[in-house]
């Protein structure tokens, strides 16, 4: 294996396109998933977004990342004049349509109909989940922080529902995500299924590592 | 497939282990790295954390999300007192290893010793680096930013360094992490490796999207 160093100098002289899909690369695999919104007249909005994460299980927090630029300003004027939002997992059969989000259509036009995407709602729950998701999660929006230093904005979320597929999940909470087809990205483009190697018991000095399987 | 519906007090009323590993598995596939560090002293440290993100590419920032609770308190102290710090990709062969590296050992013995897994340091950058890992990323502090919901803390660092293997790289500036061998993970302790389902090509308004392989 050859391997290739690059200093902050190199860094700075690649071009916008190969910095783009080098830096993004290097944050490894990533959370993807399309959140579901709408706004106040009830125009729905789907966008797909590779910058989710865990923040927190008490209270349970989950976070992501708005760009400076579009296409993702009506999600994130929905999020704030609504309140509320949708994550929906996204797996082998929708990953495709769930990439097409990613275009820059116009606030009028809906990406469910644009895709073939279904919204339904349930529970009284005023954001559109994506039906032919299996694992859904109804979100409160909690808070907005804006990170200065290159312009973007963390929006944090409350998971206030959760739907997924009931033999998915193991005795002490773990939803098995490989098993409900939950699919990960790597770069600006990139998708993947998972093979399992383990689940590893928790970890204490002196203390041998198990499978939890 | 049996959908199961959580509410938020259904929620509310799981233990607390249930709740801690089903909210985590929610997140998605993520990020899973070791960080290395060293205090002003020379004692090395070595941590994994699943909470590392992209931030944005220009500048090229990483960022990674610290819990309230120890046993993290080594690579943040160390971060802050030294102002840089290495992001290693797990692969394979190590991820046992690293997982190990989340049990709570005291600040005067070295994670590098316990795991044996290899200190390098190359190029004058003084944090030491994982010499069995495939992706390694040198890194400096830029800032904190406090999450007071639930009282994380955010660490945005510059990426100054970069080691990859050259032939993972594709023309674009892409890197075939799956080639790399980096492995993701999801909940608190499942480690999975990955199969490309497919690069995209960039999504348009009324352009159908094409493979990039």
């Amino acid at each position: 294996m050859i391997q290739k160093h690059l200093s902050s100098t190199s860094i700075d002289q690649l071009s916008k396109t190969e910095k783009t899909h080098l830096i993004n690369s290097l944050g490894g695999f990533k959370s993807v998933g399309l959140i579901g919104t709408q706004n106040k007249m009830g125009v729905t909005n789907l966008a797909i977004f590779s910058s989710i994460f865990h923040l927190g299980a008490n209270p349970p927090l989950i976070a992501l990342i708005f760009r400076p630029t579009p296409p993702v300003r009506d999600t994130f004027n929905n999020i704030l004049e609504t309140g509320f939002y949708t994550i929906n997992h996204l797996n082998e059969n929708i990953y495709k349509q769930a990439h097409q989000t990613s275009a820059r259509y116009n606030a009028s036009s809906s990406e469910f109909d644009i895709t073939g995407l279904t919204a339904e709602y349930k529970n009284n729950f005023s954001a559109p989940f994506v039906q032919e998701s299996n694992i859904q999660i109804g979100v409160q929006f909690k808070e907005k922080i804006d990170i200065a230093i290159n312009n973007t904005t963390m929006v944090i979320g409350e998971i206030v529902h959760i739907y997924f597929p009931e033999n998915c999940q193991s005795a002490d909470g773990f939803i098995d995500l490989e098993k409900a087809n939950t699919v990960t990205c790597s770069g600006l483009d990139c998708y993947h299924t998972t093979v399992k190697l383990d689940r590893l018991s928790y970890a204490k000095p002196n203390l041998e590592i198990t499978s939890l399987l």
